[in-house]
């Protein structure tokens, strides 16, 4: 029983088909029955339709794989300050620092190795995978999930630069992780110069992500992996970032904008934008100029056989007197 | 005696010279000898003549700087669960937390701070360097070299989203890494949804590089500092991929192909392909059209003149009324 | 008393106007007074005008918020080798591993969790955050910052490749990193195959770079989040790299370039270059060309319209036998 990949699934499984690449690999898939969006057909093959294929997949993910129950407690080898305030079975993994005043929610966890500044504050439920860091007075909400190696609340880059020598801006404001966040593998977000970085409500960031000193993200972004965001820019409700992409600072970002992978925006968006290139531009005059870029040498030769033609032609009316002096190369 | 670059080396060093644009420092240097390729000449110079001199160059570092024989053993500050099963001679540094049911192959060499997941395994001759993270159920093949900071196994990005808002579709995979594999600082793969993460036996992975849930990567592929591969992507043996490159989802790239640095796969590639560019085209098709970019401007004043002479003729020859209606700007 | 943003300041503080993106905010803040820069106007405020408004806002926020004075000591939970040597006033916080023969200058401070690889050598007053990693014999100057999460000294990405199997090039040099150095969160330099790789003295990088094996970076530099830079590549003094931008390998870079966001240097810059773009070229050529870029479509009509407008002249005048036999597609 459970659930499996088209290529591993037996009769005993669920699989999945909702990506057409995959039509083959179901139609050879052993999987007693596949979840597929409305309107699907598949020949010889039971089908459990849902009308969101991917929050069915959530739900039964949720079924066959609950989490585990954590061990709770405080391990042994952990080292929480005496000034910190431990809500109702919160749990720290080994080698793990918690600083003074700290507070932890009621059953958040630590895990192994992280290292949790003086001062800062994680609400209920939070989970910190292995080797978390947080720099003081770094505030994380409820429900959020921070993976191994992600630092919280490091210094901005911030430099004032005379004579080629470059002089630190102290970074005295802080980082804040809202509700129901999601921080991949190795990302880094720095503390504010002045006030607050945030990172707002439900929103989800993957590995390796880099969100500068001031930057304010929207509720319910999705930011890719590789994503980069310069300081001080804000970002809407709902924003999405797909990989490798960035932003330079002090922009605004309107809601629901879509920035493409590789792209680099430039200036503010308008809400609803959908953007690519570098500079970022509307995704459809994107679209056209690269599909015409493959063909530029193909222009380029066009162009030479027309001003060759046009000369012949100018030649036989004795029109070349009235181009423009100087105007050939 | 011992190896030494071109500028540091004295009459007692081998140095070596393979890139033209060292010629200079070649015939400057003191070195008492110098490894090149066939057929390289080198003016007064004592010559090591290999028909492949990086495979020599790796053959006489091993021979003067052997890999230090670890001291072996477990440390007592490390913690490892009663269920582990370790081979011979393993060696688990300081503050190493190793979890329950895990099993570890002869040889193997767990860095200070590295915390391994419930019922992960490793093959013999493995090297974790300090702080690495696995996930829990994350295999890693015999005689890998897994370095500093690297996380195996973190949560795919996976999110159903509904009316803006990202639920979380539970990762239930594991990321399964073969033998002879080497990945780079701070590097990040993820578990697969469902199945598997693999990373092909003997291929070599540079720091801060992102590999995606349910990715395929083949046998002997390099991917260079900073790539990205999105989820479920399959990549064929011997594949390369330059600094900075990415690859989007649910592709196939064929075996051989090679990704130029900064490009951006967004197509399936046949074997053997050289792409480069965003979108990545074939890198000829590229490197003309990118030489024409920067003549861009050039290019678009030429058309106007065109136009101008264009006109002046049309106008002589009254032709202007053949020209179909709002033709021009 | 103390600084504080545009939005949070109430009449107790000084705020900061230097951006024109902010006059709005500026005139609506209750900022009890304005640092600004000379010249700068702004309604019914109290102004401090300094000549270098960001050089004032370090001196104030390090008036307001001294860097705390920290604990001393080494934790009892610190693993120090009986073979290292301390300087005065040396903190190591807890589960850091110091290897033999380490030398730590005067007022170090090592973080918790911290890795510091056998005979590594650190100058005075060096902080290293928390979790940093670095691996055998790497030297780091003094006053420098290294952000949790850096590794300092992985291998160098080297292999010498032979049907299609890449054979590990040992890495035997080092990473030296001179004073007054900042290095962001998760940022990697790798240590040279021989010799060293240098970080200049002064230079700042921010947060998830990457510095490949050999490569020397001079005094001053400014790297921003996210840049690579390529094995052996040589930087000069005081060049900037916006977030970001990569250089591939074995290139020379002149001092006091600057390389735009998102750019890849593929060929050597002359000293105070300029440049943007994939490959990078001169920015002017560039930002020309990017703004016809997202015209290319228009163009390409424009072309087409032409060709009409030429071969129906050539009909009129019978002119069609005298272009090139194959010139049209």
């Amino acid at each position: 029983m459970g659930l499996a990949t088209l290529e591993e699934a037996g009769p005993e499984h669920l699989s999945l088909f909702t990506h057409p690449r995959y039509r083959e690999a179901a139609e050879a898939s052993r999987a007693g029955a596949v979840l597929v969006g409305p309107g699907t057909e598949l020949r010889d093959r039971d089908l459990l339709e849902a009308p969101q294929p991917y929050v069915a997949l959530a739900e039964l993910l949720e079924y066959f794989h609950p989490e585990p129950r954590r061990s709770g407690g405080v391990h042994a080898d952990a080292r929480v300050a005496d000034s910190c305030r431990l809500g109702r079975e919160v749990e720290i993994g080994p080698f793990a620092v918690v600083g003074e005043d700290v507070v932890l929610g009621d059953r958040v966890s630590v895990g192994a190795g992280c290292v949790i500044g003086d001062a800062s504050r994680i609400g209920d439920d939070t989970v910190l995978m292995p080797r978390v860091v947080l720099y003081p007075r770094t505030e994380v909400g409820a429900r959020c999930r921070i993976h191994a190696g992600v630092v919280l609340g490091g210094d901005g880059f911030g430099f004032a630069t005379t004579l080629g020598s470059h002089r630190k801006i102290p970074q005295v404001g802080r980082v804040v992780v809202e509700d129901d966040v999601e921080i991949g593998a190795n990302s880094a977000v720095d503390r504010a110069t002045l006030g607050e970085t945030v990172i707002g409500a439900g929103t989800k960031i993957d590995d390796l992500v880099m969100v500068a000193h001031g930057v304010r993200i929207g509720a319910g972004c999705l930011l890719a992996a590789q994503t980069g965001i310069a300081g001080s820019t804000r970002v809407g409700a709902g924003v999405t970032f797909a990989g490798q992409s960035g932003v330079s600072g002090h922009l605004e970002l309107g809601e629901r904008s879509i920035v493409a992978a590789k792209s680099a925006v430039l200036q503010d968006l308008a809400p609803g934008s959908f953007v690519a290139g570098i500079p970022a531009v509307p995704h459809g005059t994107w679209k056209r100029a690269q599909a015409l870029f493959a063909r530029f040498p193909e222009l380029g030769s066009r162009l030479r056989r027309m001003e060759k033609r046009l000369e012949t032609l100018e030649n036989r009316l004795g029109a070349a007197a009235d181009s423009p002096p100087g105007g050939e190369e």
